[in-house]
């Protein structure tokens, strides 16, 4: 099953400056050899089901092993049987619609 | 790992009415032997991480062998090393702190 | 227009304990007027939209003021057209199809 | 207050397909002058609080008038006093992480 995900993790107990903890992140899902997009407010993520969330729960477990000792996390993540979609196609799917 | 998390299931492409899919999600999550607890906008859960997240898989699985062609969750789940906490824990200590 | 909200928030900076800031918040949610549910990862609100991401703001605002210096929060919100209902009716359809 | 957020919106009841729904919104953010930028899971947002949040009622309204009977949304919001950050900030202070 694949899906299309957004992650945003937000570590807690570690001072106000977090990019540090979310570039870490950002390393463990790119290695885990799926495709992302990094945004202003999370990262856009895609791939199977299984790989997806072992990346997400490898994200938790290096933000700990970083120092930080509470990590809570916001992901949104759609899956769908009616026909195969990626990311592109979401977003050139609402420019279309925006250009006519 | 422990998580403590709060799930939230859209079905799309199924009308308006969603509280069957809402329900069988929460059947699933009842089932895995989850702590769970329903509330207007979502469920709570409490577990250790892999037997939380395949409960999540499996609820998307059973929506679209139920007909939904199309299901996005939003999650939010935190882990934390410091101390053991459970759901019941969170509401209290903040129940506490508005008495005082 | 009512709005049936779940809103969640985060104060970064200030450590590894937050229900002092939550409750806070909560505290603003109630004292705006409006029905509010405290559960183990957020807050149910609901009410008319303008009040209710009024008291959102305040929540924002007085966080700050305690001292937050940033506050980062997540908040589903649901609108609807076709018939008016309450939290207390959410939670009944979907325990409704669970007995059945 | 400046808020940098991230919506993402869901109208229900309209069958599987939500591109046009979510491109009307897409529209409505841009029409506030509010500084949108679209990714596969929802939009980037950045402006002062209460202009941001007039633009996302509008949205609502806009899918309501369009004929959607239900719109569920989920929002990521952060604010903070400590500094000003722009989006792109945001995304920087990340990649320069990832470089190093």
């Amino acid at each position: 099953m694949k899906v299309i995900a957004d992650l945003s993790v937000v570590p807690l107990g570690v001072g106000v400056s977090v990019s540090k903890y979310v570039a870490a992140c950002e390393k463990v899902l790119r290695e885990a050899g799926l495709e992302v997009r990094l945004h202003a407010y999370g990262t856009n993520i895609e791939g199977e089901w299984d790989e997806v969330f072992a990346a997400v729960k490898r994200c938790h477990e290096v933000l700990h092993e970083m120092g930080a000792p509470r990590v809570s996390s916001n992901m949104r993540f759609g899956t769908r049987t009616d026909r195969d979609q990626s990311m592109a196609d979401k977003v050139r799917s609402v420019e279309d619609k925006l250009k006519s």
